[in-house]
């Protein structure tokens, strides 16, 4: 490109090439729509819609009422990285030593410390498709290359042994994980992922498992990775089952011979995670805020009968049970050769947002739509009741 | 390395080869001199000591009373951004278009952005040596190499645009400069800049000018690089002078052609950053907040002409003046021979705690030690006495 263009060099290929977010531009849409008094339904958020709960809130008034708010060590307050540890087991029965808690910026911190730590330029990564959108731009970040693990939904949007084992190739690095993921709310069996790391371990590799969602699961006991064996990366947040996304606060569980080069790497890419965050999170363990946890799961629980019952019989197919986060990742096909022009159509005819398959990956994309439940049952109500008049 | 230390794969090159802050192991042994009851006087600390200012301690808590803390767009709040360039405005007289600022977690967030826009794989930066630790990480996280520049104390350990000139070299992709500096409190002069500027734009290549330390200048009004041009990298955060640390807020201000790449970088890498910090911020531009503010500069200003010169009262060679930041360089070669034994034997003997050069750079690191005025007059006159007495 001509020099006059980019005055100071050109951008790197890791950040020249990353496609928009379909969703913002249905977002900004909605805003506009929504100045024009049109009323609308947001399903396309990741995001609970509740409040601080109110013992984290106090944590943090109290914290700001003494009124220093310094630098931490770069891994973390140790009373947090111990409260995590007992969270591990008292929750999971599962041991986790605090030194292996290295606390950050949420767990896109933590995605970033971990590629930062495995990845040397050439590497490749096997990413299920559908997936996070981001994780894709953790591993070229770091000179890393992508290879899509095309999973199916009969195996709940997935990576099996099997897929793992064939799609390995000489400079595979390692495999990323979410149970339960974005956009499709699955979970993977625990045989699943047992029989996974077999095959990693068999080829050295890493497995990089995300529990941003953990906690958030119906009918399911929520579970760990790390009670198969502590050779994982385990990603883990405040954002989302304690609701604490605008406070930028999460965590990775490393294997014990590489916390020292990561925490390394931490000191000097972020110095520390929010202060006033950690010590918001002190509060988080607590039964009080537990309990209050716990009530949200239910409500959550509930607006998903509500949106997947109501989703499949307007005919919009769900072949994955979503067991757990707060999505619904729903077939469109019968209705629409498109998801993401049958997106900006509900939205303009029926005021309902919802995020377009591409922008979690390129197999199939035009055929799915995310429906996040993070509104309460009466909109989700609302919703289906457009759509049905819709379509 | 043997398969059974790194179960999971060997740890990336960038995370390896990091040394340990020397810096660290000196305030282990600092907190355990105090457990033993000894009085330790804190010279290594790169922190304000000052509570948070009561209008932005306000604002926060305005902003938590009413109770959500939700993601903000990537960029950052529009009145945040808003209020940052408004700030350039009313403080140099420069126009700062919002839509070239984004807002990150700390002026860490801002170079890590930067440094991944940048930077491709064999890309080599030029920095100065003593400079701040992290930015050659920052490099390296990229796959970029560090040629690091000999400055020198006569020139306000800056580089200069015949050094800038000399070290480049085809695959030199851009210089990364700071003023006020750290570790040695020296700033860049104007004309000094802008002759570096045309070396670099000369061969398309970046400038990144790290301003963290803007508004803390002695003796000298406050200065941007910004009004030199609009095709710079400007790094900021509210962490210095707005004594924000904890907060984890900074932002960077990019040439207009980069500024969507970039966006969508901080968007897959990061989410946003701290929600509550960027409210909070939201006041720290106001006329009370600034008044506190520079209350505070005054007592900077004051802790500086008694520590200046006290150390050189001592012996300590003081080459550089340090008109800005909040650190003194000095040279111990008339005392000891390797300032890193130095500072333990400070610390063993008299209580106070510095940071020795090698945490800083290669080049002579023994001749130097970084003390940094974020303790009281009343403190550094006690740390003067307590070095006499040793001396
Ligand atoms: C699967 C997954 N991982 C990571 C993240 C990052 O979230 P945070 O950085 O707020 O913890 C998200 C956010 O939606 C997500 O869905
Ligand atoms: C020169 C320089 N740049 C950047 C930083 C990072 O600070 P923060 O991320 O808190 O803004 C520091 C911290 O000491 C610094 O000295």
């Amino acid at each position: 490109m001509p020099d006059k263009i980019f005055p100071a060099g050109p951008i790197a290929r890791r950040a020249d090439g990353i496609p928009p977010f379909h969703v913002m531009e249905l977002l900004s849409r909605a805003h506009e729509l929504a100045a024009q008094g049109r009323d609308i339904i947001h399903m396309e958020v990741g995001e609970p819609d509740f409040p601080v709960a109110a013992p984290v809130l106090a944590a943090a008034q109290a914290f700001l009422g003494a009124g220093r708010v310094e630098y931490t060590p770069a891994a973390g307050l140790p009373a947090l990285r111990e409260g995590i540890a007992a969270h591990y087991a008292a929750r999971f029965g599962v041991t986790v030593d605090p030194a292996r808690i290295l606390v950050t910026a949420g767990a896109s911190g933590a995605l970033l410390l971990a590629l930062a730590g495995l990845t040397e330029f050439g590497d490749r990564w096997l990413l299920p498709d559908p997936g996070y959108p981001c994780n894709r731009q953790f591993v070229q970040a770091f000179g890393g290359e992508v290879d899509s693990l095309n999973v199916r939904a009969e195996e709940a949007f997935q990576p099996t042994a099997a897929s793992v084992a064939g799609a390995w190739q000489a400079r595979t690095r390692g495999l990323m994980v979410a149970s339960p993921a974005n956009p499709t709310g699955t979970l993977i069996a625990r045989e699943t992922l047992a029989g996974i790391l077999a095959e990693v371990r068999a080829r050295n590799g890493a497995c990089v498992v995300d529990e941003i969602y953990q906690g958030l699961t119906y009918g399911r006991a929520p579970e760990t990775a790390l009670s198969l064996g502590d050779d994982m990366f385990v990603i883990n947040s405040f954002s989302k089952y304690f609701g604490l996304t605008g406070w930028r606060l999460g965590w990775l569980v490393a294997p014990a011979p590489y916390v020292r080069a990561l925490e390394k790497l931490a000191q000097h890419y972020t110095i520390c995670a929010s202060t006033v965050a950690q010590h918001a999170a002190l509060a988080a363990f607590s039964p009080e805020a537990l309990a209050i946890f716990e009530a949200r799961r239910e409500a959550f629980s509930q607006r998903r009968t509500c949106l997947l019952a109501g989703l499949r019989e307007l005919g919009f197919g769900v072949p994955a049970e979503p067991e757990g986060a707060f999505y619904v990742y729903a077939d469109v096909s019968r209705h629409a050769p498109d998801s993401a022009a049958f997106a900006h159509r509900l939205l303009e005819e029926t005021g309902v947002a919802a995020t377009p398959g591409v922008d979690f990956g390129a197999r199939e994309p035009q055929r799915w739509l995310r429906f996040a439940y993070t509104t309460d049952v009466a909109r989700i109500e609302e919703a289906l009741a457009r759509m049905k008049k819709l379509l």
